[in-house]
């Protein structure tokens, strides 16, 4: 099962591609999707077209997405949601189910503790996907925690 | 000039089409756009789709959307955020320059008091446009008046 994680946002986007065989995860691919200072309904349509060509390119059963939580900036949530909608439009024109987690849930499945910081959310991911070094910037650390969440929760537990 | 205003949600979408000549405004189509309880994504699709067929059948010049406020539920606001993020895929797809206009700012162009209620605006957009009744329900008359507002302020003065 090939999952794609991702972490909205308008500006900046993250996400990561893995496959689950078994119990064992590996990394397809990650990276950041930016915009450029355009307007809004062209910025959209670049993270549309761009999430389409990822899924297009990479084929995931799935798709996962943080859960957008109410933090310090409103205009930002605002932004982030409508970049969410044009992911999750590509998730259904490409037939793809959709989880979505919030970020406490996502520390508690890479990490094991819902209040973990950044570092130990990089370095959990690091290991889990046995990659080099760090992924970085966050973005893209959190989309693979993401995908890691989905990936540990959606398992299907066949009985003996 | 073709204006299509539109009232944005999850559930219900207003849309209103109308057309400017000069100083005279008259309605070409207006109505609800409205999704089942099916998930999320499947709805965004359903307004992408929906909003793209209103363009591809009216031609509008320009797209104006009501500014999103937070007001009573923040859960509500993110998945109107998410509904506008697909309009102003759409818009962008079809090329057309996009504006936004919030509730006060309707109601003072088309009432003429930023703090008028729906029922006042209901009757001026009737009147405005001449329609033999008021529009129905408040999701399409809010969608004519945002399309009012912006042939207002969209209006380029021509020097004598």
């Amino acid at each position: 099962m090939i999952i794609l994680g991702i972490d909205p946002g308008l500006e900046r986007i993250g996400y990561g591609v893995i496959r689950r065989e078994g119990s064992k995860l590996t990394p397809i691919a990650y990276g950041l999707i930016q915009t450029p200072r355009i307007s809004v309904p062209d910025r959209v349509r670049l993270i549309h077209e761009q999430v389409l060509e990822i899924i297009d390119l990479h084929h995931p059963d799935s798709i996962a997405t943080e859960r957008l939580l109410f933090t310090v900036n409103k205009t930002t949530a605002m932004d982030v949601a409508k970049a969410l909608g044009v992911i999750l439009l590509a998730s259904s024109l490409r037939g793809l189910p959709w989880a979505e987690y919030s970020p406490p849930e996502v520390k508690q499945s890479v990490v094991g503790n819902g209040n973990a910081d950044k570092k130990q959310v990089q370095f959990m991911v690091q290991r889990i996907l046995g990659l080099e070094k760090p992924p970085k910037p966050d973005d893209v650390a959190d989309a693979l925690a993401i995908a890691i969440t989905h990936a540990f929760r959606s398992r299907i537990v066949i009985p003996a």
